[in-house]
């Protein structure tokens, strides 16, 4: 219990709500930011970058009604003009009146970057540094964001080294160094950290800002750490102008779960908060309505999914064979789907998952993959069709009774103009269906929420949930979720494949697929697999036929 | 002219139809296997590998059918089994009998992996790996897949390295370093690698197989490259297993254009096929219907997208201020988002490219832009829809006249029994046209290639194209070659997006949208789009109304 914990802090510093706010299609409103800087608070970052005060509507009015976080709140803005001083200007104003604990504020590193985008003499700059975090750190606490800082390292090392020194010797809290346009590889990174350490510059003030551009803004952050910056700053889910910033959803479980990091440092992030990590990036998505993106490190769908036939079999006897930290510490968890990759094994743990149990050498078992793997060939995907899935295997199984049959369908998609000479659609659809020994017809419109027309497979799935009989009340909770569609190939022939997403009101969700030439047809087979798996898991009991 | 080019030869070799295969939700047919080795022959990467021979139906018709390529065909496999020879090992056997000039074996090199999922003994393992390598090298070039190497370094280095000199020894001209649980830190991997080659292996037999876990399966390459191997591994798009492969279409230009790199090797891939790369990397996308990354480094969308206010005014002044290359180098644009000044100069150029000239001050300019935000905001996308977006310039601008109208349409899908008992569908549509004064009516059933039902978009299709009367021979050789379907959000309600591909005989391909709640008028919106694109295009004169 006394034994002394050596690891020496780290310092994360999010600007998901600045830098990431740059993202091509991403806008946050106020209340979104507001939501997402309480995420960010839960999660344990040391600093949160709330945006620049006085650059536009939305950041001004955040800052107004930001929420109060144990991390120190941070206001970004740009060092002050030459020719006015810094108590003067009034850009640099409107981010000391955000009030925020600290100040981050921008400034070149780069004598080029200070001639070309600027027009200013490199001593006009350097003062421009000097006043400016000298201002901000007499009443907060300041950071220095060295933008173009490693490129401007390679053509001058002297100058890009008195840019640093101007503003730590005016007070800054943290010299940020800025790899802006992202396309310093991460050996360059730690060499050129480690240079300015042995120039002077104290580590331990020194942070790092790496963008994406070459696929590697992670690997430089952790070579920066490696060779001595104490501060990482970054963006949930990698957010960010052009390809992103570094992205803390990957950083985070990194210094946290890997060697050497785990031994050697320490972060604000407690374990516990560490297994929200994945709900905290899908909320950030949501928020977005960006779709998660399935392969990220950590915390993407796929993260622990196995899908190599040789890898499922390993993981089945040890999930360390193929997984480097477990999904548990991030709040992942695993998945083995199913697909033509699939070996036995795998097979037998997802029946046993859906409460079937079939014996090892079960012949019937070899049958199951053969008929996906056919289908497959023909256009189906079970990876993201369980539901359908457990259908196949109950039938193979014959553990699948039939509870209804559909005799015909027909349905009709109009465009005409109505009485009023407006242009309109209109979908209708007639099932019929034979339950035992009886024959039920339904008739639907597809309307949807607004009472307009959601088109031909929203009014056969109205029109097929309408009057199931005996079956009704199963179904009577059901809806229609999401939908997906891709054209693939069966064979040399084009079809269409379509995913179905069914929600029930015990919130359960289910995928089932439906594969056909004709659009309709297929979406209609994955309908009906959808309400035949709610009826087998609820235990639904079929009608013995008519004699 | 004559210095002498003393950059070492780097080795590429791509996995993306093996590993990339491993993707969540990623089936390859045959036909898209081919139409990507053609892709990835025109890059230039040294080595392809197809697939596993005997594994599934697909990877076997693959191997038969395979294309020529410059590059290096290479069939994946696993080493023998234990208790048999190499020839008597009929997994291997159906490897080989794929006949490729190149085989590459997996095979463990980590001793826990070996007793835990293998149920070896660790001599039996490395019996395994020379007695299958010796039995391939006899007829091929031979390549040998170290799995686990780096965990199985760090915990027996002594086995680990026992495992690849009986490879190297039995003659695989490859021994490749596989991180397969994609856990190691680009730092370690380093380590370990400069051990290998200290300890006698040569570089120039060494491979990298990195995986994405910690999101440096990049940095981990090009370590590793800098540590001394010679042949990388990946797949385009980062495709694979869980996180994905590292990630060729990130590597490639990070080894052509950037320092160290560009200066010490040089690999297969010309400065020509590079400006390929983003082409190469969307088709991808394409065949798998997955939305590209707009992030992705180099090819994405975003990758050289200038959304910060102060950036993009300093790209104006010069790119090279927020741009590490130019995107041209790797077939990507620039773009600064149309909602400043520098949107409108864009504008005008891709009208300009379209034949359409306006004066930079034509206040219509701006009303393009407004009603593309408005149309986007409502879940249309133009990014991939050119001929729409002429479409639409053209009417803001007065230039599209009106061909035709629409007067109504009626789409029918049936489902039920023929004559003979069997469960069929069939569609059919009947569209009323009017051109000039005169009303037509055509009908047709969705009958594709085989005679079967092809389903209401192709119905509508054929009978819309069936009499368009004077524009009739303007349309005969137009062709629905794609239809892409995506479920998007317009405003609260989802909306279907639907992209219809068209071709001509002259060989144009152009792309139209079309986005409603309902899937069958979304298409028919494309579908009209695509037409009179074509009329437009090809100078049709429109029919003047009856008085």
């Amino acid at each position: 219990m006394s034994e002394q914990d050596l690891r020496e802090r780290l310092y994360l510093y999010d600007t998901t709500l600045r830098d990431g706010q740059q993202t091509a299609g991403v806008q946050f409103s106020v209340a979104e930011k507001i939501a997402v800087a309480r995420a960010l608070d839960t999660l344990g970052v040391d600093y949160i970058e709330g945006g620049w005060p006085g650059a536009n509507p939305t950041d001004s009015d955040f800052f107004a009604e930001r929420p109060r976080t144990r991390a120190t709140f941070t206001a970004f803005g740009m060092t002050k003009r030459a020719g006015r001083s810094a108590a003067n200007d009034e850009v640099l104003a409107a981010v000391m009146n955000a009030g925020t604990e600290a100040v981050c504020l921008v400034g070149k590193a780069h004598p080029w970057q200070v001639t070309a985008a600027l027009g200013l003499s490199l001593a006009e700059n350097v003062e421009n540094i000097r006043a400016s975090v000298d201002h901000a750190a007499a009443t907060r606490e300041a950071l220095f964001d060295a933008e173009h800082f490693f490129d401007g390292y390679r053509a001058d090392p002297g100058y890009a080294l008195e840019c640093l020194r101007a503003a730590l010797e005016a007070g800054a809290r943290w010299i940020v160094l800025c790899d802006t346009n992202g396309g310093t590889l991460p050996g360059e990174i730690g060499r050129i950290v480690r240079a300015v350490i042995d120039a002077g510059l104290p580590g331990d003030r020194l942070g790092i800002h790496a963008h994406d551009d070459t696929g590697n803004a992670v690997a430089c952050s952790l070579a920066a750490v490696e060779a001595g910056v104490r501060q990482v700053q970054g963006t949930l889910n990698g957010l960010g102008e052009r390809c992103g910033n570094a992205n803390l959803t990957t950083l985070i479980p990194t210094l946290a779960l890997k060697e050497p990091f785990r031994s050697r440092f320490v972060t604000g992030v407690p374990a516990e908060a560490l297994r929200g990590l994945t709900r905290i990036s899908r909320r950030l998505d949501d928020i977005l309505n960006r779709v998660p993106l399935r392969s990220a490190p950590y915390v993407g769908a796929s993260a622990f999914t196995h899908k190599a036939g040789l890898h499922a079999s390993a993981i089945l006897k040890d999930p360390a064979t193929y997984e480097h930290v477990a999904p548990e510490l991030v709040g992942n968890s695993r998945l083995i789907p199913m697909s033509n990759q699939a070996g036995l094994s795998n097979l037998r743990a997802r029946l046993a998952a859906m409460g079937i149990a079939v014996e090892p050498k079960d012949p019937r078992l070899a049958g199951i993959l053969e008929e996906i793997k056919r289908r497959e060939e023909h256009g189906y995907a079970y990876d993201g069709a369980q539901a359908s899935f457990e259908l196949l295997a109950r039938r193979d199984l014959g553990l699948m009774p039939e509870f209804f049959e559909v005799e015909r369908y027909r349905v009709t998609v109009e465009r005409k103009r109505d009485a009023r000479g407006r242009m309109g659609h209109l979908s209708e659809a007639l099932v019929v269906v034979r339950i035992g020994g009886e024959r039920k017809m339904s008739a639907s419109e597809g309307t949807i929420a607004d009472g307009s027309d959601g088109g031909p497979v929203n009014a056969l799935a109205t029109a097929l949930a309408k009057d199931l009989g005996p079956y009704q009340h199963f179904i009577d909770d059901m809806k229609l979720v999401d939908f997906k569609v891709r054209i693939t190939h069966g064979g040399t022939e084009a079809v269409t494949r379509v995913i179905i997403d069914s929600e029930d009101g015990q919130g359960r969700r289910w995928s089932t697929v439906g594969v056909s030439a004709n659009i309709v047809d297929a979406s209609f087979e994955a309908l009906l697999d959808a309400i035949n798996w709610k009826l087998a898991r609820d235990g639904a009991k079929p009608v013995a036929a008519a004699a």
